[in-house]
This record gives structure tokens, sequence and C-alpha cells, in this order.
């Protein structure tokens, strides 16, 4: 930890903030300046809370030097993590596609579905059997019902699954359906669940919070690494901005930020990342283009009558289109699809 | 529901849409004008995901006109709610104080808590057993012990009690100790626990996220009252912008809004708000004058020996001091304090 | 300037650093700890760019210690500024309110402005010549015209006049008709215009740009303030934010900080900070109670005819209620108005 | 225009908006609905500000309907605009690289940059001669004699010259040097200097200011297109969020919306975008697979000795790399370059 004092701090006030570290059992360097005094604190506890230095009279900074994370960094495994979800594997050279409908409607809808979705050469198939939605009065999923729908659709086509898991009691149910459990982005600091997840031994795929910072997404990461499950899979889907042409601003950058900050495999999520079908294929290129180790993205086989998400969900001849160029796309960056 | 169709889209574009509403059976007005062609839809379903039609080809925008939440809106309940938690009334002329720590530490920080916050005026402690960390390393609570800590500090003193509920499996202990729950920012669009709590029959304070809108608040509130549970408090504390001098922008302006758009009680927390001790008295003073019904605020005997948000916690003096001037400003608002 | 190396980076890498920051005449103090190496630079130019640094191989984060501006920093002048504009001081004790519509539209319109103005007890007058407007179609003010009847409305109350200044082409023109020459927040970083403003001997409030930081607001002061234009008074008028119910946040906190930061007179713009009129006498009031020096508000006789921001503007019953509550508030705080 | 009353609105106050939007000559629909009465308002003058009715009492909302640019539109001139500068086009089917430093330092560092862009394969050399730096103490520019200087670089290897104009009188010059005028994003929204582009016949390339909407940037273009001059090529370079890790948050969908909205080109800056060298040749190929029309990034011999942005130029081996995984992406994506 580094503090530095306010342009010719007294020495009192320096002298308090040094006695406040040396309590914690930190070492301190003092380094004085013409201007400002600089301490270093090393040696004290990583769990330290710099914020309490902050407000102490005399003080301009403090800067933590030790980064917060450490089991999802990406000096923990420099060489990056594959994730295996069944037969799938994500984080290795092959870009995997996730796809499917926002939300598990009927039989019938997840059945077309996980045709056109293997047809078009996604491995998984997504759809939301439990909705976090805004309004008490939308559709809020078909729960169970739902989720062995999706399976048994999926199984026939030789389909991966991923599904939302909402809350705690649910782990179980999702863990016997699906090969993935998501983390939507308003649970991204629910700790309790992340807490829950670090328990069990299937993969998660952890959203991005619509107003987190790449920081805080590798810190609720840490939340599931620490409690022993290596299997987490991060994911961009768009964050909170002025902007309101898009439904969020999809950050593509976040994409090459989190390669390089974690060896965690990093996914695109273009459909809410953008919020409008129209958008999907150009920011699914570029999510590609920028090094995402996979796409998830809605379809639905008529999105003008999907019960969710219809304004972003990609209909068939869009999305067979969209896997094309991508196919196209993916030996340019030096990879598969 | 309105629908305004680009500049001289095709009548069978306009027809389609047309079409689409007459399925969930809106009546369909319509209006041709030189450039646009204008429909309006009335008589359908509430629920009706207008996104759908937003991103039908020719379509160039639609706007909802129904409001989204109903038992939130200031016309349900015109003359404003007045929520009651043990002896203390919370919307009324009376301008009301909930002060504590950040969390809840060991038996003589609290007890000494509860003697600063009650000599000061407040009415209720605040103090989390429960904490929403960013860090898994970070101190997580104490648990039902600190609740009950909490408890008998708060009834030596005649205190009312609020405190954090971070997930369902948590609301009978919480509703046990406490007179108020908290629902945290991060937790605010947590729909399953929101359904949960409007159940019971406690008063709930729900925190705007970090990255919610004015609106998406109100619908959170919904869930909670689509359950039952009328007493709803709406809090103030903070959202996230590009500023980085304060740990959040206080959007102060939200306190006037929720008292024109709704008939809930609304709370400022300065504390979280701003980030920065030095701060707070200046927006708690801010959050009055613009028409908050209370305020939470974060106490600590030792902000510098806090084991969280130390950085935002008044000291006992810094506090004495905020009351007296609170109480100096309440009735020239027309307001008790 | 404080450099943290990454984990254990190679001593080559650390060498080269320490070899760059020399060249540039910085003393170099290193400290190895067990995971990182922190190097201080200290004695090389202000100005140096320490981005370059940030970006070397082996670097973690950078951190300047001094702070980038010097003339506009509270340590500069620690007792304040009272800025003398005309017979008005502000910075002072006593609280100023500059009113006025958006635009000066016609003769009849600024008298009548000045009449309610001045009876209402503000102490200048508000009105743009020069309108900055985002669309090109949209009325564009009437120049020269506009300031003289400004000016004789003024003078015959009694007021003040501050009247925005587009670009430097300008200045002698706005020098002549007005006390406080404006510069709009979408000019906040016009640099070249900054610097004109230097050179002369006239008050100019300066906006916060709607996505600029503090430290921006301040480093652009400094650019009027080097050129010895001691005369600058700053003003708060909302930031972007993604919440769409008011037209911008109003950053209340940013008076405090201000305050705290520089040693400049702080300006609340309620009218621009939310854009609605019902909403400024709450905002008008918080921004007072936060300390602000002065408030710059808009008013119209009749603002549902007004040719710009009728949205955002007062009408005369609106403004006199308003003065008579910040009349009430003023002397709470220990200020007058 | 449409106005949406609120519920029950009182039928005094729906004859009020009516009698206000007949004032100005617009035709009254009205639809009366069982919750809201709508009004629809065609054919009033299109620079009617709305804002001026959402305030009247019981209006709930206002839409507009027409687009509040025209000539910018993508209805104005479906089929697109090719740019000619010198003998470069930008809008067609080669993606076109402007390349360059941050600014002008000397003969050598430009002549040495041009070679190292021109040997890549750009074909407009970059660089400023008058530089908008936040702080006053930071290096300005060499002015004229830098232009001149990049101007006889950038003939010796044919390549075209982009540089920023910063106020209107700097336009001659800048013609006299440049092939394309820059409008840097602190300037987007400078009014008097996009109305003196309009009179020029130079191709101008405007940059999104970081808090600007897309629409917003329509607007401004809208200014330079009214005076006459249809030579406009718009650019994306980051926008301000909350995320710290990047200078900016590079809105790469941007990109698609605004080739969808616009006839105009559209350039992607990813050095600006991201501020880091690191990360700009992921977010360049991101740029291009959305669909940019041109690239606009910054190249240093030497970034770590760079006077203005090291921290996001590349160096020529990064550079040279880049180019060739564009020149391979290029084609995948039905393009050259």
């Amino acid at each position: 930890m580094i503090v530095v004092m306010e342009e010719r701090a007294a020495e009192e006030l320096v002298q308090r903030v040094i006695d406040r570290l040396m309590e914690d059992r930190f070492d301190v360097h003092r380094s004085t300046g013409v201007l400002h005094t600089v301490l270093g604190g090393v040696g004290g506890p990583d769990t330290f809370d710099t914020a309490v230095v902050q407000m102490m009279e005399g003080v301009k900074e403090v800067h933590r030097v030790i980064s917060p994370y450490k089991l999802a960094s990406r000096a923990f495994r420099p060489e990056g993590t594959i994730v295996k979800a069944g037969k799938v594997e994500i984080g290795g050279n092959k870009v995997v596609v996730m796809a499917g409908p926002c939300s598990v409607e009927n039989k019938d809808q997840i059945e077309r579905s996980a045709d056109i979705v293997a047809d078009g050469g996604a491995q998984l198939i997504r759809g939301g059997a439990f909705k976090p939605r805004s309004s008490p009065y939308s559709f809020q999923g078909l729960g169970e019902a739902g989720l062995q729908m999706m399976r048994e659709a999926a199984d026939r086509r030789g389909l991966g699954v991923i599904s939302e898991v909402m809350e705690i009691s649910q782990i179980p149910l999702l863990s016997a359906y699906s090969d993935i459990l998501q983390i939507g982005a308003r649970n991204m600091q629910n700790f309790n669940l992340l807490r829950e997840l670090g328990k069990i031994r299937k993969p998660v795929l952890l959203k991005r919070g619509p107003a987190a910072t790449i920081e805080e997404l590798l810190l609720s990461a840490e939340y599931i690494l620490s409690g022993g499950n290596y299997d987490v899979i991060l994911c961009e889907r768009g964050i909170r901005t002025y902007e309101t042409y898009t439904r969020n601003t999809f950050d593509v950058s976040a994409i090459p930020a989190v390669k390089k900050l974690s060896h965690l495999p990093m996914v695109g999520d273009p459909s809410h990342g953008t919020g409008r079908r129209d958008m999907v294929p150009a920011m699914a290129r570029a999510a590609v283009a920028a090094g995402a180790d996979a796409l998830l993205m809605e379809v639905h086989h008529d999105p003008e009558h999907a019960l969710s998400d219809g304004a972003q969900s990609l209909n068939p001849v869009q999305y067979m289109d969209l896997m094309k160029q991508l196919r196209a796309l993916a030996p340019v960056l030096g990879r598969t699809l």
C-alpha cells in the first residue's frame, strides 16, 4: 500500500498514519519529498481496508499495490484455462457458440430451437427456465418443466445446455439439467449465490453486471474459485451508459482486457450487449475479432412472438447467415469454429 | 402503445405491425401523416413486450403509454404512505435518522454505537450482520450473534433496528431482530428475494442499485407491493458514474423525483452516496433540503479502526454536529427532526 | 510519481523503467517487495506524461503524486477567493442569485424578466445572446442586439449581467455588455477560448462539462488562471449519466468537493442540472444546503412560450416562492441571501 | 409530435395543451383512452421545442416523431456517401487506414513516421499541430511549422494528411496543408466552428464527443452539411463510462448504428478508444469486423519518448503486424484494405 500525504502535511499527521499502519503490522517505508511525503506499507494483512487510511487527516490518496484477486489473475495460471462442459471445451482454440431462445416457452418452440441451433453449428443451447424480469407482471419462465424440455431437445441433437440459476435453492435442479450454470448480470454480486456455486463441480458462466468494473467481475469470479470450483467462464453482456440507441453499451474491449488480466475464458453476448437484432451480427463478429472464446446469442424461430427479449433474438435466417460469416472469420484469427 | 413507423414505410410493413398488434387483441388507431404513419394500440395486455414491435421492419420507435408499475405509483395513493416501523413513522412530517456502524463488530462497539446514535437524536440504529463484500477475503459479518448484540443495545436505548437481508433463508432471522429489513443496492433486482419479502409483514427499505433507473427502482418496489407487503421505503445511495472523486454520485434529484412519481417514503444515504466522511454533512443537508423523509448514515465510534466502510463513517463529533445542523434545518423546510 | 511493477517483474524490465525516468532527470527510489517492486520518481518535470511509463512492459500501474493544477488548488489561497463582478461579490458570506431567461428573445421579454428577477431578490440577470444549440435549425440568439437590450433592462433595475461567450471573436462584445462572461458546459475544454479569457480582466464563470471530472474542471480553470485572470467562478450544471428522468444528473456533491479542492467560488445551476422546472426548487435548496456560493437559474415570464429551454424555466410565481424559501434557508447555514 | 397525458388528466389540462399546439399551427388529433388521453400534433414547425409541452401540467410524456436531422440521415442518400480526400476515397469498399503520431514533434520524427505509416500500407498520415490538452502545462504542438513538416513528409511518400482544427482562425491554415480537417471530440459541439466548416470545400472528420449520443453526433454533422459541405466523415473514439481500466469505452456498436442511421462514412479510432497500446490491435480488428470504413490510429517510432499520448501509440512492429492482420481480415468481410 502506498499513502501519499497532502502537500506539506504536518509531521503529526504523518506520524498518525504511520502508527495506524504499524498497528496492523505493516512495515512502513517513508520517503520525504519537497512537497509530499509518501509512505509505503508492506507486509500487513491482504484484507486491510485502504479506505480507512484514505480519510485520515492529511492523506491525499492511497493506492493498493497487491491485486485484490489472486486465483482469477492471469499470473495464477499463465497458460490459460480451458473449461470442459460435457463434450465442449471453452477457452481453447475453437470458438464455441451457445445459442437459443431467451426463455423456454413450450415443447414445440424448444424442439424447433434445438434444430436451428444445431443445424447452424452451435455446440450448446441456451434458454431460461427461471427468468429475472424487471417487472413482476412479465413472463417468469416455466421452471423445471422448461429445463426438462430443453434437456431432451438438446440431447436429441447432441447439444450441451446452459441455463440461468437465480438463487441458491435452484442449484441442484440446474445442475441436474445443465452443463453450464449461468449467473445473470444482476446477480454478479449476489455473493451468497457465488459462494454456493464455489462448492459445486459444474462450470459456471458469470456475466458482468451492468455497472460492474472489470476488477469487480474478477473479484466475483474469485468468490467461486476460492470455494474450489475452478470452472468459471466470464461473459461481457453490455454495460449501462448514457447512450440509449442500444439497450446497453457492449464493451468489446472487456474481452481483451479480461484475457490479459485473467486466465479464465471470456465470452461475448452481443444480444444483451446491444438489445437489437439488427446489430447482433456486426457485434458478434467484433467480439470474435477481439478474441472472444465463445459467443452467447439469442435465436428464436419466430422473434416477433417470443415471450421475452424478442427484439434481440436473431431469426433463423439471420442466425444461419451469421454462423457462415463466423466460420469464415475464425481461421483468419488463427482459430476454428 | 404508440408505434411510429419510419419515413414513408411501405404499406405492407404497416399492415404487418397492425396485424401483430391485433393478434394480441389491441385495438389499433392509425394516423397517416406526410412522412410518418403513427399507430396507437389500445386495450391489449399490460405485459405486452413493446420491444417485440420495436424491431419489426419499418418501425422507427415504440412508446409504452401505460406506466409499468401501478401499486408503487403516486396515483395509487396520492396522499402518500407513512410506514410504521415499531414506534417510528417514516414518510410523515418528521425527518427520521437511522445511524450506526457499517457492520456490527463486537458487543462493546455496538453498545457504544447505540449510545452515540441515541444521544444524537436518531431513532433507529443500523448495522450489518451479513455483509455483501466485493472481495471474498473481506470481513463478512457476525451473523446472528451480531443481530442479537444490536437488538440488545437498541432496546437498552429505545432505538429501532434496521439491518440488511442478503438472501431468502435469512428472512426469518432478520425479521426476528429488526424493525426494518434492508435490501442492499446490489440486490435491488434479486427478484426472488423481492418476491419473498412481499409475503412478510415487516417494513422493507429497498436501496436503488448503482446502475438502476428510477423506473427500475419503482418496478422492484412493485415486486414487494404486489406480494401484499405495502410497507416499502425507498432509498437513494449513489449511482455509478464516471466521476471517481466520490465513491458514487449521490443523485439527490432522485429524492424529489420519487416523491413525485410514487407515494412511498424516500430516504437518502449520503454515506454510500459519497463514500467520504468529509462530504457526508453537506450531502445529508442537501438530501433533507431536497425533501428526504429520512437519512441513513454510517457512524462509528472510531472510524479509523472500523472493519468495513471506515472511510465513510462519521466519527461521534461529526455526527453530533451534523444532527445539530439538521435540527436547525428541518423547521425551515416545514418539518421536524 | 510512483510506479508499481507487476508481480515478480523481471529485473531487466525494472531497469528499463528506471532508465526511462532518469532520462527525464527523475531521482528514482526503489523499494523491492516479495511480490512487487515499487519505484518512486522525484524531481522530474511537472509536465511528464505518466502514461508513457504506464504502458512500458512489466508496469502494473503508475500514480502521479503532484496535483496537475496549482493556481486552482485550495493550497494556493487557503482563505478562498471572493470574485467581484460589478457591485456583486461571489464567494463571500452572501449567497448570490443569478436568474433570467435562457435566451434574450425581445425587448419586452427581457424588460419583464428584469423586473421579475429584481423583485425576487436576485443580483444578476442571465440571458443568452449567442446560443449553443444541438440542432442547427433551433433559435440561435439575437446577438449584439440581445446584449444591448439586456444591459439596458439590467441597468434600469440595478442588476449585474452574466451572458455566455461562445468563441474568441465574441470576447470584446461580451466584455462590453456583461459583468461576468459565462463559458458553457460544451466549451469547458475549448482550450483556445480559455486561454484568451485568461488575458482579459473580467470575471469568468466556467461550467463543468457534462462528461468532465472535477479534476478536469479545475484544469480548465487553470488555463484561465495561468493567463493572469484570477476572477474565475466554477459551476456545476449536471453531468451525463444513464438516468433519463432528469435531463442531466445534478452532481450536488461537486459543490463541497470543489470547495475543498479549490479556493474558487462554486455555483449550482439546478435548471440545466435537472432540465425540469418542477425539480428546480428542491435542487436549488439542496445546492445551497451543500454550500453553493451562488445559484444560476432560468426564469421566464411565460415558460410555455420560451424560445429555448422552456421546460426548465421557472415561472414568476415559482421563482418568487423559491426565493422566499432560500431567504429562510440561508441563515440556518450561517449565510445571508 | 405525440403527447401522452397523465392518467385521467383533467379536461381543462388537455385543452390547454391542445391550445398551445394550435398556437404553433399544429393540427391536433385526439385519442381518448380509459386511462390516458393521447394527442398527436402534425404540421407544426420542425423546430418546435417539445420540452415546452413536456412540462405543462398534466403531461406525462412527449415524443418527437420527425427526426431532428435530415441531411445526415440515411434516407437522404440511401446508397451511402463516398468522401474523396485527395486520391483517397472513404466510405467505399476499401477500408482506409489513417495512422501517425499524436503530435508532430520535429522533422526527424515526422519523416520517420511517414516511412513507417506508408510502408505499413496506410493511405493518410495523421499528426497534430495544434493540440487540445487538459493541462495548460502540457505540450501544445508546433503550429504551422508542424503542418509544413508533415505535408512534406506525406508528399514524399504519397500519403494524404489529416490534422485537427481547434478554432475558426485556424481553418485557412489547416485547409492549406491537410486533405482532411479533423474536429476533436471536445469540439464536437463547438457549433460556431462547425458552422464555419460548413462553408469550406474540404472533407471534415468529426469525432464523437465523450458524452455525446449518436443522435447528437448526427446533429453536429447536420451543422456542417446544412452549410453546404457534404464531405463529412464521422468517427467513434470512445465514450466516457465508469470503467477505468481503459481510458474510454470504445463503443464499437456506434459503427453499425451510424451506418444504419446515416449515409456518412464511419471511422473507428481504437487508440483514443482504449488509451492502451496493448488493446489497439484487438479493437482495430473489432472495428473493421463491425463495419468501419476506416481506422484512425496512433503510431510512433518510439512511443516511450512521445511528447503526447505515448501510452496509446503503437510501435512500428505492432503497427506492421496489425496491418498484416487487417489485410487478412478485410476480404473475409467482403472488403479490401
